[in-house]
C-alpha cells in the first residue's frame, strides 16, 4: 500500500531506487511568494553527502538537484514543487554478490518476502539512498522556518560508541565534519572510527537535534500530537531505533517533584519536557534525541541464508561507513523540518475572536 | 486542525473530555463477520480502570462500554463501530483550585495559549481520561489479531524508579496488577509506592511491550514503516516520552559485528532488530520499550503563573497516582494493537502471482 | 475499508443505522471561540425531518440534536465535538418481509454480497437516517461560513416530474415546505404529488444549491478542486444520481464565444462557470445543480430474487415518501457547508508578503 | 494546500506547467508483480496528444513517458513509481500578450488572486498540459484493471453542439479519431467543426464513459461511495462541468416504478442505476455521462481586466481546439481507472468466514 508520503498540509511523496536513474519527490503545499533556487537546497544535499571525510563512504555521489517545477521567476507559485536527482558513481555489479542473499540487518529478507520481486542493487527503495531527498524537501522547510518564523534547527552528535559529547559549544559544530560539540575529543574519535575502519566493523551513535524559536501551539490533539509526529517522521529514517523528547528514558527514574517544569512570569525555569506539553509546543526549544544502529554492511563475515533457504557466509569487502551516524544528521535535521513546517501550516487558524 | 484520528485502513476517530458527558470513537474499516459484543471490549477496560489497587487512582469509574453501531445479532457488518463510556464518580469542584492556574507539566498552558477556550476541569480533552476508548478500540483490534491471525500482545512493567524487572516469566503477569515479571520485588515496589504516596510524590516507569506470532511483510516503505507508524502511535498517549524498537538506544555503543541478526535456515538467531527490518516485519516479535513521565499533580507544592501571569504556588492534594505507568500498560498494548490490524489490513495485497 | 469520514480540516465521521440505538458523528477540526449550542443545530434537524407535510414519510421522527463535547461554557474548545441523535418511533418488525429479500433500487444486494453480514432493517447504515448527522454536521459549517465570513447557502427544488420552478423569489421559500420558488405551481405540485401517493408511486426531482458571498480563492489544484470536492460531497448523499456547476449539460450545446464570463472592472458580467474557475472560486455565487432519483420502496409491485436467488414479487405497503427529493434539500445544504467551511480553513495561508 | 494527490490505495500525485521543463508524477500503491514498461503507457499518452487531426491542436507535444523507478526487470516491484514527460514545442513567448491580463474563462484570475506569484504561460500548473501525466497513471491501472480484472474501459463522444451520438457500435471506435460511434454522422461533425475552426470559435461536448466486467462490492459507505469518488475524479478535470451515472438527470422526471432494475436469478433486467447501488458496484457495467465546456481560448475578443483592474479587448489569434472535448476522452477514461483500480484494492478484504 502507498506509503512513500508525509505530512498533511506541507506533504512530501518520494520515489528512487538506489541504483536506478535517479531519486526524487514532489513537495506539496508549500505556500506561494517564498523566494527558493536550486542553490538553497543544495547547501544540505552537500552535508549530507557521503565522501567529505575519511569516515563516510567515499561512494562519489555528485547529488545535484533540480526544481522541475512549482518555482517560476524565483518565487514559488503554490503549485506542487518536483525535485529530482540523478543517481551517479554506482557500480552495480558491486552487488551481484548479494543478488539471491538476504544480507543480515538489511530489508532484503522483509522486502523480499513481502513483494517477491525486489531491487537487491544497494538495497534498492530500502537504501539510505532516498534520503537525498528528504534532505531536498527538509531544505524548503527549514528555509521557510528560518525566513518566516526565525526556527532554527540543528542537530549534532552526542555518542558513538562510549565517547560522548556534550561540551554546549554548539557554534564550534558548524564547520566541524563530525557535527560534534567537543573539539577536544574529536581526536579520540578519529582514532576510534579508524580502528573500527581497519577491522571492518561499524558503530551506532546518539544524536541530539534542538530547535529553537518555536511559536507556542504547534501540534494538535489527540494523535496528531507534535511530539507523536516527530518520533514518526524520525523512525522512518532507515537505522533509527530510538527516540526521546526531552529527559527521554530518564524519566523512568525521576520524581515527579524535580520533573516539572516551574513556569515563572517570564518563561520556563527549565526544560525536562523539551519544549512540548500536551503534545503541543510550549515555546521553549524542543529537544530531541535518537539513536542509529551501527551499519550491518562490514567485512567482518556473519552467516545467512540465500533466497532457497541455503545457509552461505557473507562478508562486504567493499566500501562502508563505519558510522552512518555521522551522515544521519542533516536527514534527521530534515525530518524535524518538514514535521515543524506541517504544524506550522496547520496552526494557522486555531481560535477566532471576533 | 483535525488531529482526533488515527490508521488508515482501521481508522479510529476519538472525542470527550475528562469531565463531559462521556468519552466515545468512531471505529472505521473493522471487516464484517467478526463476532463481537461489548464483553469483548470490557475485559480491557476493566484492567486500564483506576481504583484496581492501592497504588492507583481511587476515583471510581464504572466505565461500561456501550457498542452504538456497527454489530448486527453479535456480528460486525462492515459498518463503521460507535463506541460510547459515560463519565461517572467525577467532582469538578475539585477543579475550581486550578481555574486560572497553569499546572507544571501539565495542558494548561499550551491548550489554552493555543485555543483561548479551555476546559480546564480535570484537564478536559488533554486527560488521560480520553485512554478509555483507545482501550476500547484496541481490544477490537486485538480480538481480530488474535482470532485471525494468532498475534498476542503483552504489555509489563521493566522499571519504576531504580527498580528494574527483568525475570522471564511473562505468565506470572496475567493476574498481577503491576504488570510486573518478578514476584520477589514486589514487595520492594510495593514498599516504594507506599513511600511516594505518603510524601505525595510520584515517579517514572519503563514499560516493555512485546507482540509475537507476526506475519513477515507489516508495514510500507517509506514513511509508513511499521516501526514509524508504531512510535507514533505510542508517542500519542500523553505521558510517553521515549520509544525504542529492539535493543534501542544501546545501539549506540554496539558494535556492527555484535548488532546484526544472524539468519538461519530456521530463522533468525537472535533479535537485536526488535522484530522490524527495513520498516517491515520479519516474524520474529516485535520488542518495544517506552517510557512514563511521572505525573506532575503531586501534593508537593511548585510554583507556576495563573492566566494573568502573576506568581502562584501550586500543590494537588487531592487524589493522585504515585505512578501512572502502571495504567498506561493497557493503553500501550492498544495503541499496539491498532497499528498492527492497520497494517494486517493494508498488508493484504502486495504482490500478484497469475 | 473505513470511508465514513470526510474532509480534511474540517472532518467529519459518521455512525449509526437506521434501526440501531442511535446516529451519531464526531466533528473534528472546528476552530476554538465560537458560540455554539444545541438550539443551533436543531434548526436544520427540523427542516430535514420527515412528517413535516402531508408528502413526506410520516414516520416520526423526534430527533433531538446532543452535542457531547468540543464545546465549554457556550463556546467551542477546539475539540472534537460528538453528536448523537437517539432513533426513535420506527418497527423494525415491518422490516421482516424483506429480511432475505433484495429490493429493486436499494442497497441490499451489493451490501449484502459485499459484506455478507447485513443490517436489513431499514436498509440499515444505507438507509437515509444516516443522513441527520450530515445535516446536524452542516449546520456547524453554516453556523460558522455565516457569523465569520458572511456566507449564505440556499437550495430550492427546481424541477419535480415535469414541473419545473424557476421564478427567483428566494425570499419565498423561507416558510415553504417544498422549498420551491413558484408559489402559484404549488397547487399543481400538490395535486401531482397526491396522485403519486393514491397511485403508490414515486418520482425524482431536481435541486439547485446557492451559496452566495464566496470568497475568492477557495479550492485547490489540481485534484482537490472545490467542484470535485462538492461533486463528491454532493455524489456521497444516499439517492444523487447527476451533478452540474453552473450551465452543466447545457455547456454540450453551447459555443465558446457565448459560455465565457465577460470581466469588468467591477466584476463578472455573467456567471456561466457558476462561480468556479480552474476549481477555485471567483467570488460570484456557487450554483450548483443535483438530481435525485425516486425511492424505489413503494406499493407498486416489482420482481426481484432473495438471497436464495429464488424470484419473488415484493411490494412496500408501508409509508413512503413520494418524492425524497424534498427532504434531500437540507441535506445537499449541508454537505455544500461542509466542503466550503473545508476549503475556508484550508486557505488561510496561500501567500507570504513578508 | 496540498491537492495534487488522488486516491487512498493507489495513489496519484502530480507536478508541472504548462510551459515548465516536464510534468510528472509518482504512481504509489502499485502491487509487485507485474509486467509494465513505457510502452504500456505510451499507448493512451498518444491517444491524448494534440495533432493527432485536423480538429484537435497542433501543438507538437512528442510526449514520450519515462519510467523512473519502480518496475525492476519489466516487473513493478511495489516501490512508488516515478513518471515524467519532457515538454517539448512549446514558445513560451507566445503568451506574453497575456502576461497581466486575465483570460475568461481560465484560471488566471482565481489563480494569481489566490496565489500572487502566477506563471501565465500557458495557463502553467492550470493547463490541461497536467493531464498527460494523468493518463500516463490511469494506463498503469487500466492495465491492471484489465489483467487481473478483466475490466474495460471506454470512452466516447455522444454530443458535440446538437450534433448527438447514439449508435451503439463500440467496436468502431477503436480506430476513431473522434470517438464516435456514429459512423454516418462523422461527415456532418468534421463539416461543424471545420466551420467553428474558420469562425475562430469553440464547442463543448458531451462524453459517455462505460466500464464493464466489474466485480460486485467496490466503494465504501458512507461518503467514499464509488459514485461518489467517480465524480470527484471526474471533476477534477479542467473543463468538466457536470456528470451523471445512470440514468442522470432524466431521473428528476422518471417515476419509482420505471427507474428501479428488476433483478432476476441471472442478473439484473436493466441498468437505469448505471451500475452503482448504495454507492456500491452491483456487477452491472458502470456508465457514465459527462460534459466539457468549450474551451474560451478563441479568436472571438472579449472584453476583460488586466492585473490593473484596466479593461482590456482580447482575443487569441493562436491555435486552438475547437472541441476540447475529443482529446479529454482518454483523460476521463484514465480517471475512471485511477478510481476503479483504487477501489479493488481497498476491497481486498470485506468480511470474514472462518
Amino acid at each position: 500500500m502507498a506509503g512513500n508520503s508525509i505530512g498533511q498540509l506541507f506533504r512530501v511523496t518520494t520515489f528512487g531506487e538506489s541504483h536506478g536513474t535517479c531519486v526524487g519527490a514532489i513537495v506539496d503545499g508549500v505556500p506561494s511568494g517564498i523566494d527558493l533556487c536550486e542553490k538553497d537546497l543544495q547547501y544540505d544535499i552537500n552535508r549530507r553527502r557521503p565522501g567529505t571525510s575519511n569516515f563516510v563512504t567515499p561512494r562519489k555521489e555528485l547529488d545535484h538537484i533540480k526544481i522541475l517545477s512549482g518555482v517560476f521567476k524565483g518565487k514559488t507559485t503554490g503549485a506542487s514543487i518536483g525535485l529530482l536527482v540523478m543517481n551517479h558513481g554506482y557500480n552495480s555489479d558491486e552487488y551481484n554478490y548479494i543478488k539471491n542473499i538476504y544480507r543480515p540487518g538489511h530489508a532484503d529478507f522483509t522486502y523480499h518476502k513481502k513483494y517477491k520481486y525486489y531491487d537487491y542493487r544497494g538495497g534498492g527503495r530500502a537504501s539510505a539512498r532516498e534520503t537525498v531527498v528528504r534532505v531536498a524537501a527538509g531544505a524548503i522547510a527549514k528555509k521557510f522556518l528560518l525566513d518566516y518564523h526565525n526556527i532554527i534547527i540543528n542537530g549534532y552528535l552526542t555518542q558513538i560508541g562510549n565517547i560522548k559529547f556534550n561540551a554546549p559549544n554548539i557554534l564550534h559544530i558548524k564547520n566541524n565534519k563530525f557535527y560534534c560539540l567537543n573539539k577536544n575529543k574529536i581526536y579520540k574519535l578519529k582514532k576510534f572510527l579508524n580502528t573500527l575502519k581497519k577491522s571492518g566493523n561499524s558503530v551506532g551513535a546518539k544524536i541530539k537535534i534542538i530547535a529553537k524559536n518555536i511559536p507556542i501551539g504547534l501540534g494538535e490533539p489527540v494523535f496528531d500530537k507534535l511530539n507523536a509526529d516527530i518520533a514518526h517522521a524520525l523512525m522512518s529514517i532507515g537505522a533509527v531505533k530510538g527516540i526521546e523528547i526531552g529527559e527521554g528514558f530518564k524519566f523512568a527514574n525521576m520524581l515527579g517533584s524535580n520533573s516539572r517544569d516551574e513556569i515563572k512570569p517570564n518563561g520556563f525555569a527549565s526544560n525536562h519536557s523539551g519544549g512540548i506539553l500536551g503534545g503541543i509546543s510550549n515555546g521553549q526549544p524542543i529537544v530531541i534525541n535518537l539513536v542509529i544502529k551501527p551499519t550491518s554492511s562490514i567485512k567482518i563475515p556473519i552467516k545467512t541464508i540465500n533466497y532457497s533457504n541455503i545457509s552461505v557466509n557473507l562478508s562486504n569487502n567493499g566500501r562502508h561507513d563505519p558510522c552512518i551516524g555521522i551522515r544521519a544528521i542533516p536527514v534527521a535535521e530534515a525530518m524535524l523540518a518538514i514535521v515543524l513546517m506541517d504544524h506550522v501550516l496547520r496552526q494557522q487558524i486555531q481560535y477566532i475572536n471576533k
